[in-house]
């Protein structure tokens, strides 16, 4: 435990040689499972050694908050739309950036953090702040008020009288039940300045003041105004409060808007919800009813509140040919010995029946034949499969010096593409919220009884744990 | 909320000119108390509202994780050694140097970050991994067995038999209680091998097979192997199993070889424990008593296990002379008004009584005088108080362009220093862990009339929420 560093150290690891190092790891964006080895990573044990901690690390935050978005994407629905806005609860700059990414990958359709959309082409989404609305103290503060219309067929000089009369005729329109009297004029002012700002893409956070009689009204009157120079309206975010009412609310409001002037569609205008949103709280809000489009997720996805790291390990497994196993009184614990090959069977319906892991220089299981599949270490669980179609798992992404071919590394969004596909496939009991299935990952006949060879061999030791 | 950004928008980030802002900040380090505001920003709105998300990113964790550190450090005691060792479980690798700096400054000792070790002058500490004791077969492999003693005088040049001399002598020892037989020699071999490459830093982790039956005796062999060529061996590394008994019959076995071998100060050799360490199991280990010197502290340390987020906000205070207020339903979620100054009153104990938050243009609270202090918001609390001592708390770090004098950075070590002072100067009361007394933040009086008045103003639409 060396508590003062040598410098000479930092010489040797700039000059560190991985040309002697072959890395092999599952497909990105690929669903795996506990046992099946994510990565396997051959070459000089010290330099190994030295990847242990950057691989791990890589692999261990980004796979868990992946997990995460898809869980979240799984709760939510297809039809959603998923926004990252964790940026200021992550473990700092990097942290964001890596939570970002692996969102998108697990699911999520954009990110408010733009360094992230800069750095992987990540689509990027972001409203307004509470702190833009209360910036405003009145609409005479508005000075540029033209706006060209959508075709720039003509030019509104004064957009903000627009807005005020569209909202005279909101708050005068009986069949809108005129909950509201006057709405707050800063929160006016913000949303106008906005819409001049972003005629396209018009979405206000409605939550400052009071939704129902200000946020709501204001939000509706800007939007008539653009509405009636040709631009379409992006919709609202709630922020606060019962997001299940509220979004029922605004729904109706919206409705009534679309009947009261004839606008086609506005009653469809987006809802965005957010407010430390999670697995469960969008569970609650899909068994009370909602009128949510879109959810806004920070806190508790980038943070992975529901379980915050991932256990990922670096086990060695074989040196000079010899097989190394790790054994432990707890099961879960023991490692499976041998540089090995991981396999993923598909039955008859394109589902995954099953992860079988053999000895490296076993011949690979073919489709159409029978496999004996084991439990590593339950003797009694076996069962013979015959599949439709073997995909082999770990692939070659660092060959070193070798003549191996190295797979490509695809963009993001086909890492993205990737994932969808994968969770799509399961078969949906290994994916139901409330006791799922367990998948089942296997080994050969053969590496079964190595394992139990090499573990009698070590027991003496083993046992006296 | 532009789903796809324009380009021009990084030109324009590239562009900001930031010598218009001023940024005032608590110095790092401090003790800080909710409703005190961390930083104060001023400046042109929309490059201040592009500082938000940054600001809050870089404070977020960074406070979080630093206060995560010192309740351990609290609960732990200070005369025990804390490492941080979470680099695997951070959020990738910001995350896991943001990690090592904060925990570091929030009362840690060492980090096995050699990254955050290089970057900040972190002490590094780490032991070998299991991966490396199963590296070997056996001691045959050890090919380079001289030692030169610690004092230079002499060559050992079988050190391995050396090793196994000592081992014998301990297996024959009566007073040991011989309760092993064959010590594992993969083991023997790894902890040789290394005593060899660091005879200065000798610390084994000895429980990949079994503590008490072969890495204890095997430890002992290489560390009295290593006395008796002048060296002071580190000590072990427990990392499964019973921490609490382990740590105990360790002590006694240490003790035990001291007195067999009148080998003088083994007995107190170091033992450094790990294996999901946090808080509470630090507690039942106090509780349970133990004889470990050391915690190797990870996952729940890094990803802030008992609270996984921080929840600072940005809130917009004042624009153009005129005060912003938040309201909200929520009295907790109630911003408080307008530039301030924020004081902290020291008792004659040298314990801070309370902290005060007043408008920017009130004379600051002298030491000697009588100040009021108000709750901010209930009208019932408020209390006089004389203090002996007042620390202006927001200091300027970024001057921009005017004329104010700039604070200097500190190092880290004289933040971490600056950390430890104020933890320590915290009355006792406030600072146990069941029930602590809240410390209070208080208001001037001219800011508690100057709230509710603005409240006052505000409220036909606040109370409509």
């Amino acid at each position: 435990m060396p508590t003062i560093h040598e410098e000479g150290f930092f010489d040797y690891l700039k000059e560190i040689d991985c040309s002697d190092v072959e890395v092999y790891a599952i497909p990105e964006g690929s669903v795996v499972f506990p046992k099946v080895p994510l990565m396997r990573v051959e070459g000089p044990v010290a330099v190994v050694q030295l990847l242990e901690t950057p691989f791990i690390n890589l692999v261990n935050y980004a796979s868990l908050v992946t997990t995460n978005a898809a869980r979240h994407r799984f709760v939510a629905g297809k039809s959603k739309i998923l926004l990252e806005f964790g940026l200021r609860r992550a473990q700092g700059p990097d942290g964001g950036i890596s939570a970002s990414k692996y969102t998108y990958i697990g699911g999520f359709d954009a990110t408010s953090n733009v360094a992230a959309g800069k750095l992987f082409g990540i689509p990027l989404r972001g409203t307004h702040s509470h702190a833009f609305v209360s910036s405003y103290m009145s609409i005479d503060e508005i000075l540029d008020k033209a706006l060209k219309s959508h075709d720039g067929s003509r030019v509104c000089e004064d957009f903000v009288s627009l807005v005020q009369t569209w909202l005279s005729r909101i708050q005068l329109a009986g069949s809108l039940h005129g909950v509201f009297g006057e709405t707050n004029q800063s929160e006016l002012a913000a949303f106008t300045s906005y819409a001049l700002a972003f005629p396209h893409n018009f979405l206000a956070l409605v939550d400052t003041y009071d939704v129902m009689r200000s946020g709501l009204p204001n939000f509706c009157a800007v939007a008539l105004a653009l509405n009636s120079l040709g631009y379409k309206p992006s919709g609202i975010r709630l922020d606060s409060g019962d997001l299940a009412y509220q979004s029922n609310e605004a729904r109706k409001f919206f409705r009534a808007i679309e009947k009261e002037f004839g606008i086609a569609g506005f009653g469809e205008m987006a809802i965005t919800a957010s407010n430390d949103l999670n697995e469960e709280t969008i569970d609650a809000l899909n068994k009370q009813g909602h009128e949510v489009d879109a959810y806004g997720i920070g806190t508790y996805l980038v943070t992975c509140y529901a379980q915050a790291a991932l256990g990922c390990v670096f086990k060695l497994v074989e040196i000079n040919n010899q097989p190394r196993i790790k054994l432990s009184e707890d099961i879960a614990k023991v490692s499976i010995p041998c540089k090995k090959r991981c396999f993923r069977l598909y039955g008859k319906e394109g589902y995954p029946l099953v992860d079988i892991i053999s000895g490296e220089s076993e011949p690979p299981p073919k489709a159409g034949e029978r496999i004996l599949c084991r439990h590593p270490f339950n003797e009694s669980k076996r069962a013979y499969v015959v599949p439709q179609r073997v995909e082999e798992l770990l692939k070659c992404y660092w060959p070193g010096n070798s003549c191996k071919p190295r797979e490509e590394l695809p963009s993001i969004k086909k890492i993205r593409t990737r994932c969808m596909q994968q969770l799509e496939q399961m078969r949906p009991d290994h994916m139901r919220r409330l006791n799922p299935t367990p998948y089942k990952v296997s080994v050969s006949g053969k590496l079964y009884n190595f394992i139990h060879f090499l573990w009698l061999n070590e027991a003496p030791v083993g046992e006296l744990q």
